[in-house]
């Protein structure tokens, strides 16, 4: 393993120890010496020759690392077999697993489950093509799928590495809304292959979660699955953004006391969360939103070879304001950031108009660190889980998903989206509201069955939901 | 739900019961008297007014069950809500599960599985693509993969349809190998669009199980598949049921004392499964198999428009005999029914060789019934789990693949499925050995170890493992 991999607060050394040469206090004091801190110790195995343990070694700094290692193997008698740090140990043999609901105990459970008598269950699927919602797992399973074009911050790494996050998505579905979720990771990047291959695998898939795909391929992808599939397709880069971001706002503004519809709102970065933040406001009633990326202001009159700017620029600007960052900033009220670390200065928060919130998510540099501006803003939120006010997806997709799956709904529309935000935000109570806390955090056990049921509402209420929920909430 | 979905040894009857019409003792004598047993009662909700149960009520013949569902209707004051059977019951909500290994307990655990740390584990993987074996699914995990087009005797149901069968295969997986597999059920028949979907979607997987696909499809499907992915592609129609077949074959002669070179063996039935016995048997040093279909033997010097008879008359009938099945029976040592039932009679058996082995596997029905020449064969097997030397692919396809995914291997070459078929035979000791004993039952825990160890040495030898495991088995 390279050296990236070392970094962490903790590794575990697999030490051979031969018991004549060493003793294992001299293997703990050496570890000490170098700034290591013996945490645990499993003893893997033992003979009179000699022995081999798991050492779990907690640091201060990444940077003891090497030195820690360097000064054990430099020990007379040891053998370091093994150094891993405690994430990549986590993900040794994969995430997640599929598991069997019951156990198959003997021949009539067998028979049960698997043929002969499990053709009855298909017979009956065949005759009524809906009843695969009850008898097969699709009403609760999702596909997480990504080609791997824009994964995190490491950009386009392909399908194999990509799979560590998919695999971690899978992990949060299930535990924060029970929804069963696999990763399919494309070995393409062509947006008519990957539009085919999902449409072909879609069968047992009751909602399609699309992550990390490229921009503009994204729109596209997204819109034709769409159109084409009738399981709802969520592009949680776009969507799961854009609902966390609002729900932010929401927040927000109840704290500044502006109503969105007078708002004049800057958003820097118009990729994919870009657009799609930018939609969700709109739709949310704002007015007067303007994009701005590397060409500065995007503006209506101008030609941008970029048709995803061409479309934007359409929508947005009304006053058909230009120049760079700096100059529309100037009385702006709300910044959003979904571009790179740094863009945003001292003196441009100080242009804002007065109770400015600045909402810069980019990662893992927010376009302006907090610090720097605590002074001069009413709110400010960053992606990051070291300041207050994280703008995590996380806080959007188990919820978002257990509804669409719950009522089958056949799309997820703006309605649902802003609903989504408003149970958010609704999960914090105007008492607790203050500017370091305006958004839950994603253990919040409140959060899905807030999203859960307001979606549904809005499913039901705009005609998508293809099954009711026997509850009063859905009366 | 239709009367086929009625049949079974239970149904669970949920009524609604008015208590100031009805007694319960009134239902449960209306139930006895039709014919049924209750067995169970789960009360689901109860008021002053009414109260609703789930009746478990055992039946001796499915005829009953209708039987009971309107005498209890008659009664006054009892809603009948819903009938299910125990195998309905069993697919609800579908049958397995995707599972997180470890729970995320705090934001630290979070951001190790998932952003910001996840994101080095992908960054490994993208250095060194062979570590998506180590550090995700794809080490343990399998895509079952069917387009619906031939699922059991049901035919073309398609994918939806066909989804209980490969959650069940999915079960298996998991509890009999501990092998993570996901059902795939494809919207598309169309080969190419096979081929390119199953490709699309590998990364995530270790191997690939075909599944369900209709002849001859399948052959090119299997064949591009191997060619064109890494990982080994196993269309189990076909070698499944092949290895299966041949383990019983080793085993069988070993009663009667004759050897595979000299046997004249008839194979009935040229589909998928009946080229891919024939060619397992061949590859094992059979030299005399005749393949029989509704034209009869097959000849290399006809002229057939299936390409897939061309080929197999040309690899089969070294002494080019003629006519129906009923014409080359005579003195053949072995009969392979994989074809319908009835087609073999009594006084074609008495044609065959001293000691004739009848394995006769169509489903349900057998080509031959056991009862009708119990005293004719040395040895009889078939299909079914209510005769003896039931011939299920159930014994091959967990081990199999466990075996694939511990040695990394490229492919399932004939050596592999060989060593699987004598791993499978050598389960039964020769003191254990009978004519009604030739082939474990799906439950003997002996089975997948043997293939693992068997299966792993044979694609050690043959080159195709890329992983040896540390075991003084391979050594």
């Amino acid at each position: 393993m390279g050296q990236r991999q070392m970094e962490g607060n903790s590794i575990i050394l697999r030490l051979e120890m031969r018991t004549t040469e060493v003793h294992f206090g001299d293997v703990a004091g050496a570890i000490a010496e170098a700034g290591g801190d013996i945490v645990a110790i499993d003893v893997i195995s033992a003979s009179r020759e000699s022995s081999t343990r798991d050492l779990t070694v907690a640091m201060t700094d990444a940077a003891d690392n090497r030195r820690i290692v360097e000064a054990v193997t430099e020990l007379p008698g040891v053998t370091v077999i093994n150094v891993s740090d405690r994430t990549f140990l986590l993900h040794l043999g994969g995430k997640i697993e599929v598991t069997p609901k019951t156990r198959i105990s003997n021949r009539e459970d067998l028979s049960r489950v698997y043929t002969p008598d499990v053709a009855r269950v298909c017979h009956a699927i065949a005759e009524e093509p809906q009843k695969a919602y009850s008898l097969t797992i699709k009403r609760n399973t999702v596909a997480v799928v990504s080609d791997g074009s824009a994964v995190l911050g490491l950009g386009n790494i392909g399908p194999h590495a990509a799979m560590p996050v998919m695999e971690g998505k899978a992990m949060l579905f299930k535990q924060f809304a029970e929804v069963d979720a696999f990763p399919i990771c494309l070995e393409t990047q062509d947006t008519e292959e990957i539009i085919r291959t999902v449409k072909a695998i879609a069968p047992a898939f009751g909602g399609i979660n699309l992550e990390d795909i490229s921009s503009p391929r994204c729109f596209e992808i997204e819109r034709r699955l769409n159109e084409e599939l009738d399981i709802p397709v969520f592009h949680d880069d776009q969507h799961g953004t854009a609902v966390v971001l609002y729900a932010s706002l929401i927040s927000a503004l109840k704290l500044v006391d502006k109503q969105i519809e007078d708002l004049k709102i800057v958003v820097c970065g118009i990729g994919a969360a870009g657009v799609a933040c930018s939609r969700i406001l709109l739709s949310a009633g704002a007015r007067n939103v303007i994009g701005v990326d590397r060409e500065g202001a995007l503006v209506r009159t101008n030609l941008y070879d970029n048709p995803v700017w061409q479309q934007y620029a359409a929508m947005t600007n009304p006053n058909m304001e230009t120049g760079s960052l700096q100059d529309v900033i100037a009385g702006a009220d709300v910044f959003i950031g979904v571009s790179k670390g740094g863009v945003l200065k001292r003196s441009d928060v100080e242009k804002m108009a007065k109770d400015p919130i600045v909402f810069a998510m980019a990662n893992p540099v927010p376009e302006i660190m907090p610090a720097e501006v605590e002074d001069l803003v009413a709110v400010m939120a960053t992606g990051r889980s070291d300041y207050p006010n994280q703008i995590n997806n996380v806080l959007c997709f188990p919820g978002m998903f257990r509804a669409v799956l719950d009522c089958r709904a056949t799309e997820i529309n703006e309605p649902m989206k802003l609903a989504a935000a408003n149970a958010i935000a609704s999960v914090i109570s105007d008492e607790e509201r203050n500017k370091f806390y305006i958004i839950p955090s994603v253990f919040n056990e409140r959060i899905v069955s807030s999203i859960r049921k307001q979606v549904i509402q809005a499913a039901i209420a705009t005609g998508v939901a293809r099954r009711i929920p026997k509850e009063k909430d859905f009366e």
